[in-house]
């Protein structure tokens, strides 16, 4: 896994011409690979770049069209639900998220409750999205099974990452989080050195903590965070989204063995329509200031807040070039020639 | 620690008694007595009754203010900012709550962020509140700093409890957790028994995983669930609660050593009014018909949904009489002699 670094716009074009090789309209193919791009231009390849090839072999087999425009099917007061028809998800939540920014901005706050829906890759894209437009930006999404109960021996539940975004003048507070204490694709990676996790990582086939991602892996057997604690958050993220989205919920999602057709929810706050725009600027700053002053274990380093690398990763990416794989990178051009 | 059973009757009405003793309004005596009782009705004494002489010194130090009754600052849309007034935690969540309810009967959703409050005692309550008028109900509030940052030696972070409440027929699923993988309170009484924790609980002095009560209530250094995740999402509740009611982050909770002047967010959604009556209760049902088919890693035992305890201890307490720790309850009623 050699990196290599190639520019965000030459990336974000191979992307695009790919997807209108399969099928997409000029401009969803263009907002799909810049999502893409960003995810990787963000420091998150993992869904951007690597999940790529995985995302167009869903478009192979008809479960992401391409082309499909997400429909309005209810409303009322600040709420309202949509039908994904099954588009790509990280155009889909775009729009989802879009929506909810135009309702806030009208009415203080909006709520989009999103089924039918796919995998949106970087969950964190869509806070970014809403900071960017000066709101608050809370989602979250349901997945598969891919997290046991607790005390479960079989994967029940989704990891169901929550996204909460602060927009703040200094950089924005992004929190982008799974409910699993680490993410297959990182298992995957540590499994392929040789290595064990840091921390307890799931369960073994005693149902023992283990830090060894093999058996976690094979067994789907991912912890959730705080165990009992994200294993009911994980199950109150889904009913919450099959829910007001009129969708799956998790072990419908399942079924097929296939991932898709997922139930997502979208809120935005406008903080000037609420009279917080000032005070919620102040507020973040001091709480941010606060924390940075913490007293840390190893003098060298100071804690940090979710998305406070973001930033500066972006900038550094923006100018030198964004990291590619190297093997994933010359599969994808590849498809071009 | 010996247990014995009182009435639910009479424990309102003792508990009710004495706060009017202390300058309570009748009603309010009522209100708060009953939520303290419902606490250790439901299996939860730790947030009802054994938290009640601390209840009563907050009393007599000023921090509550008996009738102090909360005043709405400021609406926008279903958006209401309320300031508590420095009330009773319990009653001051039970009147946001209800407001939010009203809303959301009215518009589908209502969100009431209350500034200047005190603790609510038992989160859960008014989960139960919620479900009770049929609606889904999320809450939160901040705390004193009682956790570490990720990497942090020094209590900078809330644990923010949270609360997300689905009404089902069947027994609604109402999830109540604080972001610390156990409370002060619990790893207190494993200490008194000379007994560790069963999962890691916090950090020792060198910043180590451990589950030794001893050094970790010394150094309030609780673990947030899931590690760096659970301290992120402890420093997001605190924001939004302190944004959006105007109100205090969990920095300034903390300047005075005591634990007064919270901010909470108070959400309700009303299913019916969204279409959603009969939907919400076939899909709740088949998440807990599938969510209770897990397999197990011990065939005698069932995976449990947020909240199934509940309704059956409840029924029990009922029936044979609340369980109350029989020194502190002797305590209570020799304030009324």
């Amino acid at each position: 896994m050699k990196d290599q670094r190639i520019p965000f716009s030459r990336l974000q074009e191979v992307l695009s011409s790919i997807l209108i090789q399969n099928q997409f309209f000029p401009d969803r193919a263009a907002l799909s690979a810049r999502l893409f791009a960003q995810s990787s231009l963000d420091g998150v390849p993992s869904h951007g770049l690597n999940r790529f090839l995985h995302y167009l072999s869903y478009i192979k087999k008809g479960l992401i069209q391409p082309n499909a425009v997400p429909e309005r099917i209810g409303q009322f007061g600040s709420l309202e639900r949509w039908n994904g028809r099954l588009g790509p998800g990280n155009i889909n939540a775009h729009l989802a998220m879009k929506k909810a920014i135009q309702l806030a901005k009208k009415s203080g706050m909006g709520v989009v409750a999103m089924q039918n829906t796919n995998h949106w890759m970087r969950a964190g894209n869509y806070g970014w999205q809403a900071v960017d437009e000066a709101c608050i930006g809370i989602c979250f999404t349901n997945t598969k099974p891919n997290m046991p109960a607790y005390g479960g021996s079989e994967a029940k539940l989704g990891n169901n990452p929550l996204v909460i975004a602060i927009p703040r003048k200094n950089g924005s507070i992004v929190l982008d989080m799974a409910m699993s204490q680490f993410a297959y694709g990182k298992m995957a990676i540590f499994e392929k050195q040789g290595q064990n996790m840091p921390y307890d990582a799931g369960f073994d086939q005693r149902g023992d903590l283990t830090k060894s991602p093999k058996e976690i892996i094979e067994n789907e057997l991912a912890m959730p965070i705080g165990l009992w604690k994200g294993a009911g958050l994980s199950l109150m993220l889904d009913m919450l989204a099959a829910i007001l989205s009129g969708g799956q919920a998790t072990h419908e999602v399942g079924e097929s063995g296939e991932e898709y057709g997922l139930s997502q929810v979208f809120v935005a706050l406008e903080p000037s329509k609420l009279g917080l725009e000032e005070w919620m600027d102040t507020k973040a700053e001091q709480v941010i200031e606060d924390l940075k002053q913490s007293k840390t274990f190893d003098n060298n380093k100071k804690v940090r807040y979710p998305g406070e690398q973001t930033l500066r990763v972006r900038q550094e990416n923006l100018e030198l070039g964004v990291p590619v794989d190297v093997d994933i990178w010359n599969q994808i051009v590849k498809i071009l020639e």
